[in-house]
């Protein structure tokens, strides 16, 4: 038996039978976050940090996914925390994912201790000018810089990295200077890099980032993901990341 | 009649009838010159400093693309100034284009009364690494940074451009994050980004960079170029930018 609030629905993984309760009113994942957890390589025994957990999609596809043994979502949102500690429960993974209510800005204090060795985060996009959005929506917290910032993610991210500690991040393209610039300055090296593209002739509208605390400089630039093919249907890749 | 030294050839570029003189000892243009300057937006009336002009390729075929009212060519090697007069008079070009023998870490000084509002640059792409490669032949200057360094070229431009002014390079994908920090570093806003792909479904092997002197974050990411297409013959695009 599942609890669902007002607003809540369950959705389907489809990954392992796993499901997830999702808000219609600001809390649903979207593809960047799926994109994300097919990016990441996480290796065995490692423990990972979600910046940002939202509903807790990241750290429950990543256990399907890979061998990785701890996964901690952080989020400041009461309700997030709420909603994502129900779907680890429903799931059965209440052993491997623990929720933690808490801001990003204190993320390597929080986590000082626990041997993170990869950080992950699907962070807001936007950056916030007061006046035009509401800075106490939920929306407005996932999609702008209202809680946080690029720079308190990548500055938390290396601080609380040991040196060879790995970051992977989904993004906008057209924030990318600034990306690379403050990951450099948080010794955050960029070593991997794919845009994500609508479709085949189509400009980019994601980028999905891996950086290496303290890596030498070198980025790997892959291959465009195409999400859509000409005939609108998911591309291949896209299909069999979809499960 | 033209004048060609013992290794000289002479090619068609394919626009106005124009020719080059090129030598098979390291002085041969390749296609991300030619790529470079269909990506360089250039105004009527504008002056433009081609950084390391090698042959003199990109300010003949600015003259041939836009309405640039002077290019100048700067170039260290004493053979390639040599090449490059000879190019651009034998084009009947002498009104439009000046080759200038200098070194690009003076170019702020050299053209300071100039009025330059463009640079573009095909610098370099590799890192110098003593001991690996001859630092006297006339191939690695133009492919390792021995005698100038990405930092130097950024920091020249920077220097050199007026508020708004327009830098465009073309480089390797692999150093887009040090070209980042270093163009923000010489406030050179990276504005505009386009990856070139040697066909569909491969990784990019160049990236096509502009540059704001002063401009404001935000830059937009293009569609990728793609050179071949699945037939091995030249993508419609590219056939086009050759002519």
């Amino acid at each position: 038996m599942v609890e669902l609030r007002p607003g809540e629905r369950l959705d389907s993984l489809q990954r392992k039978g796993y499901r997830i309760i999702q808000n219609e009113n600001g809390f649903c994942f979207g593809m960047a976050a799926v994109l994300l957890t097919s990016f990441c390589h996480i290796k065995k025994g490692e423990k990972v940090l979600d910046m940002g957990t939202g509903t807790g999609v990241i750290p429950i596809l990543l256990c399907a996914k890979t061998e990785g043994e701890r996964f901690f979502g952080l989020d400041i949102q009461d309700q997030c925390v709420d909603m994502a500690e129900r779907s680890v429960a429903l799931n059965g993974l209440s052993d491997r994912i623990s929720i933690i209510k808490g801001d990003i800005k204190e993320a390597s204090s929080i986590f000082k201790n626990s041997g993170i060795n990869v950080v992950v985060s699907n962070p807001p996009y936007m950056p916030f000018k007061a006046g035009e959005i509401n800075p106490e929506s939920a929306k407005a917290i996932s999609r702008h810089e209202v809680s946080c910032t690029l720079r308190d993610v990548l500055r938390e991210a290396g601080k609380l990295l040991p040196q060879g500690g790995r970051f992977y991040m989904v993004h906008r393209p057209y924030r990318l200077p600034e990306i690379f610039t403050l990951m450099k300055e948080y010794r955050l090296e960029p070593k991997r890099m794919r845009m994500v593209h609508p479709g085949k002739n189509k400009e980019p509208n994601m980028v999905l980032i891996e950086g290496v605390k303290d890596g030498g400089s070198f980025l790997k630039v892959e291959k465009p993901l195409i999400i859509f093919d000409d005939d609108g249907s998911y591309d291949q890749e896209v299909a069999s990341i979809y499960g």
